[in-house]
């Protein structure tokens, strides 16, 4: 951002702070539902400090200007924000924002936060800390960026409200009704009057209904409300101006769900109504992700207590049923397809001296993803770094960042396609001209060692990923590189790319229910040089019981099944090629060779006569080299002594006689 | 126990809770000072139910007599305890003892808890819990199984206060004076008026004394206050009757450390003395395992604070110095002698049909190390377990348990040493025939192929060992196989074998600093056949810059230091073979093999020549034995059809020509 716009915008939310006395204001990337990727509407930490992505809290005081953000945008935020007017918070090693907070706002001063972008959870240890330190926490219900925006003749979009997608049973193997019983069942078991929905996938997978609303997430913005106290009309629904479409109704109605629907902005009314009309005693269950204003409101009547726990509907999207697996399935087929042909046309372009930018591949990578069936645009914003820029951990190219791709470059190409009957998230990584430098190729070759010894671990079900993911790091550990960020997330079905609870991380997430077959994450190890490139190999991978594990190739068989736990693993559901070409086959085992060959073999298999029946036979002759098995150190280095021994002797015995 | 004896104590018992009005009391392992080692006058747990061990929780209310303990004495819970009588609850599986209370205990009814057997970070959210629920969480100072025990004629035996024993500088590297400095100035850094030391082996470790109260660990029955707001006499010993004897007061002077010396049972009243003569706002710095005791007395005033951390002196001790690493390493070759004069005597007593008891073997172990130089008797109790008696994780032989060790058994040994200048523990497993059936081949290979991983791992300096510890399962995972036990502990340098705060385990210690050279673990998998065998690998290791690494084979040099932060690693201390005729060398990998063959060159190297020098040449020949090194199943592989085919070619070329 430039610096007089970059000024403007802080000058006059300083501005409303000073009119309505608050102290210091903080605006995280967070909107009413906890989003991590949010309308334009919400995007108020990016329109004032410039740092676009999913992660970044803001802190305005009249003197300071400070981003928290984690290691994926350090390179970033350089670029993107005027570093003489912001501060970098490195979370994790600067100051948190509590303890900033703490250390430098003075006694009686007031901080404030809009509570519909502040979850409880985090709410009120923040202001147990602040009230200790006798600075005040304060709700503020009229989002003072939106009233600066406003100020500056920049009023921030409307709130979009999109047709809903019905999404039929055939996707989702399971109709609404029968989803929202076993809500029903879980509240009245925990004495519950009613549940809260906020999260906006939770909505979406109740109903079965998609969105537009949000980039790259099909959801829609809406709340819902299950309650338990009555025995009609208690589903409520909180969606645009209250009027279902037909189809939808259709839709409901043929999965015997029955909604009541008022409109999206009458949620807070509702609930402190609801609140109000509870019996003294009674519950209300919400996520513990719901934002503070939701649970203001939920707790308008004090006789009346809220149960925050993680929410049942994330424990319930998280395990995916046999047919979203078996459309998870097939959506990697379709999307590797896409990809291959992506990859060939890449370096067809650059072998061929063609000028092709990040943006073109994008492009051209929407444009083959959108010629699959049932798809539904990208996922995420495609991440094409080439060169440098592959270094910047969540790079998105812009006309301003935008490179022609270099017969020298590497370019890390992490994208991912939402298909009616499943996500895909992938990273491959190449070379252009196939000839990597040494540290290039040893750090490819490490990376991809650290994403093999995830996937082929074994372990007992409900292990969380926090214990797994050092596998990820060990051989890059192994020769003092890192990567700074976590190694695996969970995948919605066509639904959120990144999705809770579980992960594979160095932290242990609260609410993690621990990995159980029928869970999909990303394995996604990478290495960054700054300044030079990026490597980063993603596959999206299915949790698997160990019985039926096709990939693990390490194990010896199983003498155990952990005490009757159960042992669990991973099968790679992405197919696309590793560039082999960049490996240091030395440092492979014998057994990383044998996976990747039989990985190869299986994306092979089922890419190639795809290909082939849609006459694409220049992709299929590039994938069918692509896949073609690589050959072990060890078995050259056993080759040449014999050769040579051999040839030795036969001449000693041939002198001999 | 026998059901007499176990019906009697229990019945004294609750007759004592009826006289005062307690519906539970609860029984930790603890003494007064959170040791997990205890003297006879603390074992108030194991009197009562039986079961002996370093953790363990009894509860008992007029209905039900419960005992919460951990995967280590699952097995030893059924042996030890009336299980008529007593119920185990398993840690981690079952309920844990807070929810137990809040399920069973009524309304208005109070749980009584000797408060200076429970820590105040125990305490707090145990009394949160029970109060949420109405329940009263009691201290009861006058300990109720110590009632019943003079009620049945059994009084619990005097607390010991044996003569202290002065450590030199040559042993510990840092005079006391200079640790009291330091702490003095923490105190003051933290705005404190005093510190007070309750953990024994802080005290120890501070003053530069070592006592033999407590079996095992070289501490002594003492408090210690370090003031900053006094000028002199600001350091008060609690000990004994209060008076010193002549060795330990010119040591400590030599030390230039002047100690104001009180009787020990004085801490409580003085502590009261001392918070209500603080100025309000003063603050009373506590360790978080300090007793909900020690804590109230601090608190007394209510215009006093206190600060509650993990101990100041845990995290100076945990580092050891460079007088103190060379001692470990000094004691550790010592120990290695003792362990392999030991393991000789043993086969060659039981290959001799001479009839060797588990006691025996603890009886000529402690003999063996009691022949060494500075010797201070074991650092634990020695789990001798010989076939099934080896599955049991914490076993101790005893004379009811005690098996003669037989041809076709494995024994499992797991002792340790004190020494002035430092403290062993060390594990080796051995089939007393070498000839293991197949699947004691093959677990014996993977959890040496464990121990090795995590001894070869490479990490960024500060690393939490929960991040580490999934290495050492690994081999063991890929079968389906685990062991119900942490991996590695910090110890002590002539200390407690158990040192917090850190450890390697599957979860964050709370108060863990992170793994930097200089600390000491310990590295043992294991894997357990119930009713049949145990075994378990392990040695200690010291952590150490990588730069310095002289294991680590398994890395093809350091290309990065994590970015600044470092590299570290461990390098293995102890020295004794494994028993490669054990092994499935099919199972290792050629690196793993070279490091083994490496660590057994070094063991050759390093006790050879003392036991040469010590004319013990029998040993001498079983150690070399022990040690030759092992060829790779690749070498063989490679081998043979170099040979055969050679012979064939120069066959046809002597043919030929």
């Amino acid at each position: 951002m430039d610096r007089q716009t970059s000024l403007q915008r802080l000058e006059a939310v300083r501005e409303v702070m000073n009119a309505t006395n608050i102290d210091a204001f903080l605006v995280p990337t967070a909107d009413a539902h906890n989003s991590q990727y949010i309308a334009p509407s919400d995007a108020r930490r990016e329109w004032l400090s410039g740092l676009s992505g999913s992660s970044g809290t803001a802190l305005v005081t009249q003197r300071h200007a400070l981003v928290w953000t984690d290691g994926r945008y350090f390179t970033q935020f350089e670029i993107q924000v005027d570093t003489a007017i912001w501060t970098l918070m490195r979370q994790g090693t600067d100051l948190s924002i509590q303890e900033w907070l703490v250390r430098n706002m003075p006694e009686g001063s007031t901080v404030g936060i809009d509570p519909t972008t502040f979850t409880r959870s985090a709410w009120t240890p923040l202001q147990i800390a602040l009230l200790q330190n006798k600075v005040n926490l304060l709700p503020v219900e009229d989002n003072i960026v939106d009233r600066a925006r406003v100020n500056v003749g920049d009023a921030p979009p409307a709130r979009p409200s999109e047709p809903l997608i019905p999404l039929s049973v055939n996707f989702t193997g399971r109709v609404s009704s029968d989803k929202i019983s076993e809500l029903l069942e879980q509240t009245r078991a925990r004495d519950a009057s009613a549940l809260v929905l906020t999260a906006l996938d939770d909505i979406a997978y109740t109903l079965n209904l998609r969105g537009t609303d949000i980039p790259y997430n099909p959801v829609f913005f809406a709340y819902l409300v299950i309650r338990a106290d009555l025995q009609t009309d208690n589903v409520i629904l909180f969606w645009g101006d209250g009027n279902l479409t037909p189809d939808v109704q259709l839709h409901l109605e043929a999965e015997g769900t029955r909604v009541q629907v008022r409109p999206y902005t009458q949620i807070f009314a509702y609930l402190r109504d609801m609140s109000s009309s509870l019996q003294p005693g009674s519950a209300i269950w919400l996520s513990r992700d719901g934002s503070q204003a939701i649970y203001l409101a939920a707790e308008s009547n004090t006789a009346v207590s809220t149960l925050s726990t993680v929410s049942p509907v994330a424990l319930m999207k998280c395990v995916k049923n046999s047919i979203e697996l078996q459309g998870f399935r097939s959506a990697h087929v379709k999307d590797g397809v896409a990809l291959v042909r992506l990859l060939r046309w890449v370096h067809e372009q650059v072998e061929g001296g063609v000028n092709v930018t990040e943006l073109d591949v994008v492009d051209k990578l929407d444009k083959l993803r959108g010629e699959e069936d049932l798809s539904r645009g990208p996922s995420f914003a495609t991440i094409a770094g080439s060169g440098p820029n592959g270094a910047i951990i969540h790079y998105k190219p812009t006309p301003q960042t935008d490179r022609v791709i270099q017969m020298n470059d590497m370019l890390l190409l992490d994208s991912g396609g939402q298909y009616m009957d499943g996500t895909t998230d992938i990273t491959r990584t190449r070379h252009m001209s196939a000839s990597p430098s040494e540290a290039q190729r040893r750090a490819f070759t490490r990376v991809l060692k650290g994403q093999i010894l995830l996937a082929t671990a074994v372990f007992p079900r409900g292990t969380t990923g926090n214990i797994l993911e050092t596998l990820a790091r060990k051989a890059l550990w192994d020769v003092g590189l890192n990567y700074a960020h976590g190694t695996g997330h969970g995948v919605g079905h066509y639904l959120n790319v990144h999705e809770g609870p579980s992960g594979i991380g160095a932290a242990l997430m609260s609410g993690d229910p621990g990995i159980v077959p029928g869970m999909i994450f990303s394995d996604e190890p990478g290495y960054y040089q700054v300044g030079e490139y990026g490597i980063r190999h993603e596959d999206l991978v299915e949790v698997i019981e160990v019985n039926e594990l096709a990939d693990h190739i390490f194990a010896d068989g199983m003498v155990g099944n952990f005490d009757g736990r159960g042992a669990v693993g991973f099968h790679t559901i992405s197919l696309a090629p590793h560039q082999t070409a960049c490996l240091d086959v030395k440092l492979l085992s014998p057994d990383e060779i044998k996976y990747l060959n039989n990985y190869h073999a299986r994306v092979l298999a089922t890419l190639g006569p795809i290909l082939k029946a849609r006459n694409l036979q220049a992709d299929y002759d590039w994938l069918e080299k692509e896949c073609a098995p690589i050959r072990s150190a060890a078995m050259l280095v056993m080759a040449s002594p014999f050769l040579i021994v051999s040839v030795v002797y036969s001449l000693w015995f041939g002198a001999k006689y």
